[in-house]
């Protein structure tokens, strides 16, 4: 676990009164979050049940997301994550396995209406997504808009609070005020999951994020490192920093390693 | 205008045949779209009446779109393009101007569900936006899918055929062959522009895809270039090459530079 300076612990503090202080109601999921048993991680192919399989690229293919599937299956990973308009077919490859189906709301920059993430969450479930990724709106964030930024996760999670929720904050492009505001938010608001990139900034997932946004969250809700994850040392580091779940698009070079 | 060499006119024949052949409708869209006078290029200036002021980013805030608007309004740029969620901002700040408020939709990767598409069509336009410019479904071009690229232009299209369509192909995912299916695709389904880039992939416009581009679609719809145009030089190229709209976050330099 990465070591956190005190003066991170009093940022929090202060970050945390200022979100009270705009008198935001806290939200309890009772999205049922799928941990599968407790993984001891000795190598790599113990990651597996950690890992989202991902195809997230706008020219991915219907052949792309077949594969996609079939791996997820061979390799026993928690579940594949695809764009909303492959869901359906990800759900007919995944038929009759426990593999989720993960996608992705207001993706890749969250700048979409809120009206507009809660159709595409309703559509995506509908479709037989059982876990979403949104990212939140970080522009809303950056000026203080704190309201703006809890209504629109909160609207998603009430879509169906069956669902786990993942607010990907975007930390690339996020100071450490923001990142600690992000996760008290998302907690707040109901999230299952904060998450740290969408992996189309240049900057992904690092152990120093998660550190912090565990501290930040603690263990009230879990946390995702996305973005850049390519070989075992890294995926083991972030979990080791209080990573539960990884979305990876290297996954069968991470779990193949020697 | 660039020369384009016959082989080009042999290909996109044989594709328009081809899209001919999978029976799509050629929808007429009575979009009233906004050309100004006609604006002979002569210095930097004279550019200001084909650009779209942008800034897309995932992190803007309130702020950027509020100076975005004055310098609009202030080096009479076509209009702004700005993500759905700053559209009645944008509005409100352009109001008693004739500058145009544009934004997008299923931007920037065109993965969303077309249902999810039209509903976000929907309400950006209830929010005051006068042009939408959507991103097409690139990976069922690719596998030549081309009734799920038209329908789901065609959707957007017909929530409201008075507010132009332009559909972004982004030709840099794109081979010359995927271009051309395109651009003819786009022109069916009764679109406006089409547009080379969302300016968040590594390729932007090059005068060389606008030129093809012109080639497919003739005088029929427009063309907005889009992605990487940061000085005079760039911006008439791509105008000589056949674009009738410039969507630009280096605008200021653009039509000040000496």
């Amino acid at each position: 676990m990465c070591a956190l300076s005190s003066n991170y612990f009093s940022l929090i503090h202060s970050i945390s009164e200022k979100i009270e202080s705009f008198g935001l109601e806290s939200v309890v999921s009772d999205a049922k979050i799928s941990m599968k048993k407790h993984v001891t991680i000795k190598n790599a192919s113990d990651i597996s049940l950690l890992i989202e399989h991902t195809l997230l690229r706008p020219e991915a293919t219907t052949c792309d997301i077949k594969r996609l599937c079939c791996e997820a299956i061979q390799y026993k990973f928690h579940g594949v994550c695809v764009p909303p308009v492959y869901v359906e077919e990800a759900n007919r490859n995944l038929k009759d396995t426990d593999c989720a189906v993960v996608t992705v709301v207001g993706f890749p920059f969250g700048t979409n209406l809120t009206v507009t993430k809660v159709e595409e969450a309703r559509q995506v479930k509908l479709c037989g997504a059982t876990e979403i990724d949104m990212v939140m709106r970080i522009g809303a964030l950056k000026e203080g808009n704190y309201h703006a930024v809890y209504d629109d996760i909160r609207s998603v999670v009430e879509v169906d609070t069956s669902v786990p929720v993942k607010v990907i904050i975007e930390n690339g492009l996020l100071d450490r005020a923001e990142k600690i505001a992000a996760c008290l938010l998302a907690v707040k608001a109901g999230a299952a999951f904060v998450k740290t990139s969408t992996g189309f900034q240049t900057t992904g997932a690092t152990a120093e994020d998660v550190a912090l946004m565990r501290a930040v969250v603690g263990d009230r809700i879990q946390i995702k490192a996305a973005g850049g994850i390519r070989n075992f040392r890294m995926a083991y580091a972030l979990i080791n920093a209080g990573a539960n779940r990884l979305g990876c698009s290297s996954s069968l070079s991470i779990v193949t390693e020697k």
